[in-house]
């Protein structure tokens, strides 16, 4: 018994790919993956129309799904990011039917409980044997965890392994086993392990973006989330990487030992790690290429699926974000709920998504926002955003280079920092402050027809994105 | 949040024990066990009646058992391996409905399809954390793998970690991931981890086993098997063990790297591993505190869980079992159609069980039977078995210490094996030698009401089991 077949072609007729099947991709290999585009070429050669794709998230490297859903091969998507050329795509109406958009913890808790079920997955495996068992983190395309291809695995009708890296029965390393991998097919390469690396893993240089950093590390050193077994998360953001590296600092000079960092890992949770600020690192994806090299060789350093990052009660009995103490996010625009859009640019143009950010929002003790005040003539607070992401009442704190605004439900924390000779400002200050630099946009016409559904992690749609010109 | 619940009985009530409830529980403390009888009392405490218990093995133990058995606090049983008093008291009927016998493999995929279904399932933790992240790997009472705690945690409604050495939040090395558990218990001791030793892990020092186990080695050496990549599973009998011993002699001279050993993993496989003989140990279960040893430090020997160990078709796409090369099997029974029964002895009453018996016999393409042609003045072979727990056709080879025989159906083997300079005997040629010896056995009366029913891996009842007076 062996399951390697020779070409995706016959792997997807293998697992009875029909016009209408649902298939899903994650996206470990970011910007670098060729598994998508391969798959979804090898469909269209076998003729099949109207298929519907879940893919954990879509890139620019992903643009020829642009030409498949102009001719009709793909009419449906959903994803928890969404950028490039195929968001573009999405923003100008291509698609009759709307996009779906979950979150990293929503995603496998609906594949998982049936909500969304997935008649193909097709897995990225940098590293597989003849049955199917595979790990991510051996091989020349090695991207370190495989956490979001674990729920598709699991729940999927038929599941093909896509790999460049064929090795002998059985792999021990195993990440996903071959009791639930269908197929496994080999390529000459599933991805450039450079896209992997996320666009922004550096630490900012810019004066602005090292001024919000000291601001965040200085607000989580007087919060009462500063102390031994606290747990951190942060995205890949310069200013979010310069705060984690000021905070290593600041948690080695008073001997402070974190729990857990978690999120999408770069080299500066890994530095965190060996440096003794944290106990573990809990890693659903890896963001970088030290941060692979550290998920393979320190036993601290685990691979968690994504139900165990994220997903929300009752599909799974707890995730990590519940335990989360501190997290640092992103935002393109908020308003003075504090709720936050990390899905459309100022145009309403779609450019991202979710992601874990309304996850660890809702889980985190201290949720707080890193975003300059204005950006390229636009200001970041808004009366109203264009799309809520991440609920206001999820966050607690956002930090500008003009101030920080605490979310007044938090009379905690507002004590808290009282004394902690910070710029403390209403968002309301802000937000004049904001129009006083580059004034007052206009609203967007919310006259387009709906592309788009964001369904908050417990499924709920909390906002609607509409076709732009 | 905190998983952390005061007392067993409190946990069992939060998850809503009722008369009739489900309960599952995993053997790898085996006689060291603690935890069912603790629960069962906590259960009994509580005034539930009617409870359906579901052990993937019952050992000497648990005879508290049967006193609740006689008070109707249990009123059914299923397992795949029964010994001791409650063996005994299922022979004598102390239960109205029969026992389920299922096999390693069949048992968790019938929790995965929904056949068997678990309200609660109870999981003895050596080391957990707060919110049930947890491992047999680490703590005082530690187990090593968990393999057959796997599916239940899955697939109950609810389940319940029992630990005596509870650690902070996150565990890294979780084996079962907070997303599965509900609450934690924490116990003074869990179990005796001396009580997690095997009855028989050590090598047999009898002639008899020595010649059985030198025949053994012989014919894997001459079959088409014994070849670079092979992979081999033995159980823990002493003449097996002895095998094993021989074998990894026969392989370092060879100079034959096989891929992997498998199965309840004893000292005699780490040394097989650590000697080069294997790239990899799959281990659901550890048989002695060497094994628990080298699945806590070597990456090359996995743990695996039950489904990935055995499951069959169509619940998961493949197990280790299906590319089993090797296996070798005891047996207290066997027929002239090599029908093995592992389930009853002489009297017909309960001993044991299938366990991974019959799921290795239809994998391996290589199953061969190692037993003692008679036992306390019975023989082995009979002109039909008590019981069927492995179907003849499944079984290739018999080896006792007056010869072998080679199941007539495998031409290939016979071929291959007639130049080795064995004592190829048919098997009726054994038989009548047994007979020669002990003479022909009474048939056992057939008339008893059914106590045990036989299930096979694909969930057929293949044999059924009757009370003895």
């Amino acid at each position: 018994m062996d399951k390697v077949i020779n070409s995706l072609k016959e792997a997807l007729k293998a697992a009875g790919i029909r016009n209408g099947s649902r298939l899903s991709f994650h996206h470990h290999m970011r910007n670098g993956d060729y598994v998508l585009n391969a798959t979804l070429a090898a469909a269209d050669e076998l003729g099949v129309k109207d298929l519907h794709i879940n893919a954990s998230a879509v890139f620019p490297i992903h643009e020829p799904l642009v030409d498949l859903m102009h001719r009709g091969v793909v009419t449906g998507l959903d994803c928890n990011y969404l950028s490039g050329p195929v968001a573009q795509a999405i923003s100008h109406g291509i698609l009759e039917r709307p996009v779906t958009f979950r979150t990293h913890g929503g995603r496998p808790a609906d594949i998982a409980s049936g909500q969304s079920p997935i008649d193909i997955a097709i897995v990225a495996a940098p590293t597989c044997d003849n049955m199917g068992n595979l790990t991510g983190k051996l091989g020349p395309s090695q991207c370190g965890s495989l956490g979001y291809a674990m729920a598709d695995a699991q729940y999927a009708d038929k599941v093909i392994a896509v790999t460049d890296n064929l090795m002998p029965h059985p792999l021990p390393e195993f990440s996903i086993p071959e009791t639930q991998v269908d197929y496994v097919v080999v390529m000459d390469k599933i991805g450039d392990p450079k896209g992997i690396v996320s666009g922004t893993t550096q630490i900012t240089r810019d004066p602005v973006g090292l001024l919000m950093a000291q601001y965040a590390t200085s607000l989580i050193e007087a919060s009462p989330y500063f102390k031994n077994g606290m747990s951190f998360q942060t995205g890949a953001g310069g200013a979010s990487l310069a705060t984690a590296s000021f905070l290593k600092e600041r948690m080695l000079a008073q001997n402070i030992k974190g729990s857990y960092g978690m999120g999408g890992i770069t080299s500066y949770m890994v530095d965190m790690l060996e440096a003794g600020c944290f106990e573990a690192l809990v890693d659903v994806q890896c963001f970088d290429l030290d941060a692979v090299r550290s998920i393979r060789t320190n036993p601290k350093h685990r691979e968690v699926s994504a139900l165990h990052y994220a997903a929300p009660q009752p599909v799974v009995a707890s995730s990590l974000v519940d335990s989360l103490d501190i997290v640092i996010l992103g935002a393109t625009e908020m308003d003075r709920n504090f709720n936050v859009n990390v899905h459309t640019d100022s145009q309403g143009v779609i450019m991202g998504g979710s992601g874990g950010h309304s996850d660890t929002a809702a889980g985190a003790k201290l949720a707080m926002i890193i975003a300059p005040l204005t950006r390229a003539r636009m200001p970041l607070i808004l009366d109203q955003v264009n799309c809520i992401s991440t609920p206001g009442n999820t966050i607690d704190v956002l930090v500008t280079q003009y101030g920080i605004a605490i979310n007044p439900k938090r009379d905690d924390l507002i004590k808290a920092f009282s004394n902690a000779k910070l710029p403390l400002r209403s968002i309301e200050e802000l937000q004049a402050k904001a129009e006083s630099i580059v004034g007052k946009p206009k609203l967007l016409p919310n006259t387009g027809r709906v592309v788009g559904e964001v369904r908050y992690r417990n499924g709920d749609i909390i906002s609607e994105l509409r076709a732009v010109e």
